[in-house]
């Protein structure tokens, strides 16, 4: 964090995304941290609540309402989905000029009909929803620069859609027979005291969950037809590791026609050949969620299947870097005019 | 164990699979243990190679060359594949009379051309491999109850011929796109010392090996085709998880011509209804490894995908109990005129 | 479970010592249980809450005020300290010949004054306190055996009265400079959903907690003083690990007179030579938590210190069997009659 | 890593603390890595050995014998203890104007006698331990300063150094009663492939080692008679916890004649009030080992013992950073004129 720069806010600086951002921004060069909210802990220091921020001259977390919008020049929304969509309308219009990026979901769906399909409410901020622009940004990076809306796309998705957008665009693999097996850490549940996510209830163990009907499915949806030019409905299944960090996406995919395992290899290292975050790995080399620990960084390998026709592409991230405000942090960068990878460079934390 | 009773022997005790046979057969009370190997660790009492046999009477690790196997009723062969089937060759030829459950891969695979093809090497002992009757079970219960020797099966190959064979066999699904994402905990991979078996490689992270090409499918295989009655090469990718039991097997299936998602799960209910150790969950729900943690018990769910045409069925076990140890001790009880149940009642240790 | 046998009841059976006591009865020779309790879950079969319980015939959960203490033989308190002794006090009333076996706090303070310092509040059933009998099994069973009420030990307790008692007793160590380091798994933490115990929270760290003024000190110093036969108060420091299950604590003692480290491991050995669930391992050896993991079972080292006249005293149990739920049933056998081991010989599950 | 500046040499860059430094002094913008070894692994890229490195340019890793010591400005040694005085012997003749930090654990005792003591063997360069500069930076930050070789402290010692040296220094502790319970993480015992590291032998437990004779108690004796300017030999027991990083020592003191626990923070506050690394919390705060996690920091508590007169002073860091490789950077900044805090400024990986 300099002394002066760019003058940014968090929203929800006390939840597991809020709190990585600010990890994030305490090292970047060209911001300075202004606003932190965390309405249940309002007028609490930020070091109470991460002790880990001791001593670094972090604002008091404040409510929701003392946010001086206009005093900011962008915003990092990490609220919790549903609520985000209205604390944003109001915000675009009190301080017009004022950057957002959400980090929830409340934006990431274009057609307001789907949204309300899987949301089961009515959009609240339609306009601001046909501004957004969806902060994937390997793909969207052009329209990210100029948006002042940007929708971070979701933990799960991001691993996915870099792992078989290129693909589909391509035309190299089927759009009907798709198989998303997604295994993450429990940071991916975020900070609400649930049984669930005791540790007691997660350690040694293993399980699915939303299977067959998971929300991110709609997010997958819209970007994989976009990408395929016609629409693709895969079969993707959750899964909770006991671990913090990590997703862990295996892709089961169809070849198109004769294309071979090794040509999709090559679709992807032509894709990502001058992307700072994408490693593609060696032909037939399998990543490991380890190693992007902590990092903006994605691993992708691709593995023949012995299946004739088949093959299997694995892409693992860190959910709350890449998966989340890393990504955010890296769309920020775009957005102000900061070099891409600005504050992003940390290496994995193995072991 | 029983101050009189069956004469057991346990070759390989010193590792997880041995151990957790001891664990087992010492709460069983119509058999006593009377010998057990442990090459490096021959001369040392049990309980310094695993303090918590403490004060229980066990035998001494012998060399496996001491073992008098004329005074043993049966023997469970828990040593590295391989090295097994020599093993047990000449205990075949200087008891006669004994009774072998192998919980190696030696003697799972009928056809020894296939078993050369995926392990490398010709198989040592082809008479005995004729003879030797899969022990899975709930499949083979009235081969098992007169065999002389029973190749128990793997862990992975367990669990998904308890998902799939019931599915194969009623022509339910397509055998020609079964998709098997399968985790497993890290004592699936034995004792055996090696660097990427560390707490700090494997903690905190998650990966894919044996991606295509895991020596598991030959087992997969052969069942598989057995129950279709027509080959089946089915996709499967085994995952390490960081636990220490349990796999979990996510199997994706296509619905063959007007089949539901409901109607196999009829099918396995029906299939499973008298099985003390298949537990099929209500339709829709999904199982979790640590609720089988420490048992015998598979639980099975079935759950129909939001893709057309499509399910997903999932199963779990502890790879050590009904994944190797406890399914050894399961045959066992058939072997030798035991109810089959006995000693294998012990429920989940969770949390 | 028996189909008929003496009637059980549990209290609290949807937290995990109450849980823990489910999965011991069910598999106890002698008893059958009646009701089970857990007001949130009142009117849920016990397997949704508990799905590894599935099957079993289990009652279904009902609230506390559904509960006919009449029909019952005997009843397992599990519920939150502080609102026990108002509950127990009325099922004393209403069944005057019931049994109670209460594993909360309120009940282990032979003192009332003792009680409102540490606890905060007056107790509300003194009468009944006065009754009650401490129940750690192996210093008082001749009481247990006739008692109406036992108070169970806490977990950290136990486990340092075991180590300690003795040699207070024998007076072999110095009664004021004891030093108790103690860490526990999460289990120990109970159920409830709060925001600390959170798997992402705890997982990948340790920490001290309630360091200086921890309310289990108040047990430790009226067990300690007992057995002193004089004031004893001891330092003592709960920490938190990342696991499941176990306690372990490691107790620093200044040796009495000339007093020997090696005399202190024979006064242990001595004083538990008959008892069933308490292992003192070879003088210098050093126990593992893992090794007791899901058993009623303690196991106690003593080593030698290089610091001339001291001495370090190790002792480990699973909180949830010996420090809880075990120790509860131990106590419920010796109360109604039956073997002091009947249901308790589980072995450890490790790995 | 720049593209020039001091040059830097990692001997032992395959185990943990060598790959540690490695990723500390690749985000490190004043020097270059020109030279890794790692004999096992020799010959193949640091890439393959840690894929967390890919694509970062880092040299092939070489064996011992192939380092060109004159080419180079700074070494770091993370040998294995006991080898690494040949090879530094060797390395100060070839190329006397080399500086050295060791991370082993070869040139921490300053007197011959006591270490072949605590080693079994006499010191193979006698001549360079008298040189050698024990680099607890906080207690000897002048001396590392114009050393050329600097014997790195261990993780164990640096956390209890820290926590007691200013306080025997002032008098304000009885010397003779101290007591430290430590646990570390599992990355504190290496990479080294041994069977009672394996995942599944660690997980879910917790146990000492090490007990009453731990060779990290030489270090202790050194550091703490000389701040107490008289011999002090404290108690001292490790444990093993099942987490990759992290050191986490609790400290249980005797207050000399009046002092009160407060002042003892007091004195904490005042001697590292200037200090970068070392963060005192607020009197009665205890801190978690998870809020220094992958970073240089180390943070202290003290708080006042219910029984009077004494003392608990817990201190924690991460094992590989400031308990090794953190600690060994910050001396290399010393060693070559950096600003002291020059690429360790990365906050802590929490959640």
């Amino acid at each position: 964090m300099a002394d002066s720069g760019a003058r940014i806010g968090v929203l929800g600086a006390s939840g597991y995304t809020g709190s990585e951002a600010v990890r994030l921004l305490l090292r970047h060069p060209k911001i300075v941290i202004r606003t932190l909210t965390g309405d249940r802990h309002a007028g609490q220091p930020m070091e109470k609540v991460f002790p880990q921020f001791a001593g670094l001259g972090l604002p008091t977390l404040v409510k929701l309402e003392e946010v001086d919008a206009g005093a900011l020049d962008l915003i990092f929304c990490a609220l919790p989905h549903g609520t985000t969509q209205t604390v944003i309308k109001k915000l675009a219009v009190s301080a017009p000029k004022l950057k957002i990026v959400d980090i929830s979901a409340d934006f990431r769906i274009n057609d307001p009909d789907i949204y309300e399909k899987w949301y089961g409410h009515a959009h609240q901020a339609v306009e601001l929803q046909k501004e957004a622009v969806y902060g994937l940004t390997e793909i969207y990076r052009d329209k990210i620069k100029t948006a002042r809306l940007v929708a971070n796309p979701g933990c799960f998705t991001t691993t996915s859609i870099i792992a078989i957008v290129p693909l589909l665009e391509a035309g190299a693999i089927d759009p009907d027979s798709i198989v998303i097996d997604s295994k993450t850490g429990m940071t991916g549940a975020g900070r609400a005291a649930r049984e669930e996510m005791l540790f007691s209830e997660v350690s040694e163990g293993l399980h699915a969950y939303g299977v067959g009907h998971h929300r991110h499915m709609s997010e997958l949806d819209q970007e994989f037809s976009l990408a395929a030019k016609r629409p693709v409905v895969a079969t993707f299944t959750p899964h909770l590791a006991p671990m913090n960090r990590g997703i862990y996406a295996t892709h089961y995919v169809k070849l198109a026609g004769k294309t071979t395992a090794e040509q999709l290899h090559k679709l992807l290292i032509d894709f990502y050949k001058d992307e700072p975050f994408v490693n593609v790995l060696d032909f037939g080399a399998v990543p490991q969620s380890r190693h992007v620990r902590g990092t903006n960084f994605v691993q992708v390998g691709v593995v023949a299947d012995r299946v004739a026709g088949k093959a299997i592409v694995i892409a693992t991230l860190d959910n709350l870097v890449k998966g989340a405000s890393g990504q955010a942090v890296q769309n920020m960068n775009l957005m102000l005019g900061f070099p891409e990878t600005e504050g992003l460079m940390q290496l994995a934390l193995f072991p």
